[in-house]
């Protein structure tokens, strides 16, 4: 896999590369942040590194990891969403951490994993469960060209908001001729 | 877990119990036939039996089969459809063996899974990949309380029709007081 680069506003330089296991050590703490926090992941809260470095690092078909500099800023995994006849459909996964947020990392990150999508053979990307308090990633995922194609209700528990439903997010990614 | 018996139309009684290892000899057959359709299920067209064991019988958190007379006619497993914030929603699969459609199983089952995920702790189920070429499942999902909440464009290669959309269905279990 080729590196990408990409200039965008607020850092210089974003280099996203695909991830190796000593990666982890950087990814860690932003994972076990955001799946403490318990509003946005479908992880377990009390995940433990091992279980986190599985589910993020082994599972998945790739991971990446976005520096600056080489410091790791964010991360996200891309993997087959289903088998069998729903395996043309990928999903992926973005964490950015706390102290890079709205620096445009995710954008960069949902753009190289589409590139990345189609590269692999994919025709279109989903996200399984957006919890629909998670405003802010729902328009950035708007803005990409995802669509909100489901809603469940209640399917997210919220630690101080209680049930909340969460969205299904879909884009078709190859544009037939 | 305990021996669930219904009574219903055409078959005399149907028995419900929890599948052990042993079960899979006879629950392979039928699996085999409809992973390879390749139209309702996403599992790959050419599972291997080895394959089809991890993915009906190991990785669910349980799996029943539904039984007449001790010949197995159909069979459904129930697990966490996603870790943390979305784990009190489970996802169901049901099958049954071709010479045993339209007597009522798949209702049967899927009447006992939903209380099954009661007794397991679940509050809703949902199913995330139905063909929407398959009628007959999604009026019988509706007529047991199944909505449709998603609509996944093109989400599911079809063997002859190509590209068809994927629905996902969802109910809620729990009644609050």
């Amino acid at each position: 896999m080729s590196t990408l680069t990409i200039s965008f506003q607020r850092i210089d330089m974003l280099q996203i590369r695909e991830a190796s296991e000593v990666d982890f050590d950087n990814i860690w703490p932003i994972f076990k942040a955001i799946a403490s926090a318990g509003d946005t992941y479908a992880y377990p809260a009390n995940v433990t590194r091992a279980e986190g470095q599985q589910l993020w690092l082994v599972t998945p078909r790739k991971t990446f990891v976005a520096e600056d500099d080489g410091k790791l800023l964010g991360t996200y995994y891309i993997k087959t969403n289903q088998a069998g006849p729903g395996a043309h459909v990928c999903n992926c996964g973005y964490m950015v951490a706390a102290d890079a947020r709205g620096r445009g990392i995710a954008t960069a990150m949902c753009k190289h994993s589409q590139a990345i999508a189609l590269e692999l053979g994919y025709e279109a990307m989903q996200f399984n469960l957006v919890a629909s308090t998670n405003e802010g990633a729902i328009r950035l995922w708007q803005k990409l060209g995802f669509e909100i194609v489901g809603r469940l209700p209640g399917a997210c528990k919220h630690p101080s908001r209680g049930n909340v439903d969460a969205l299904v997010m879909y884009k078709w990614l190859v544009h037939d001729a």
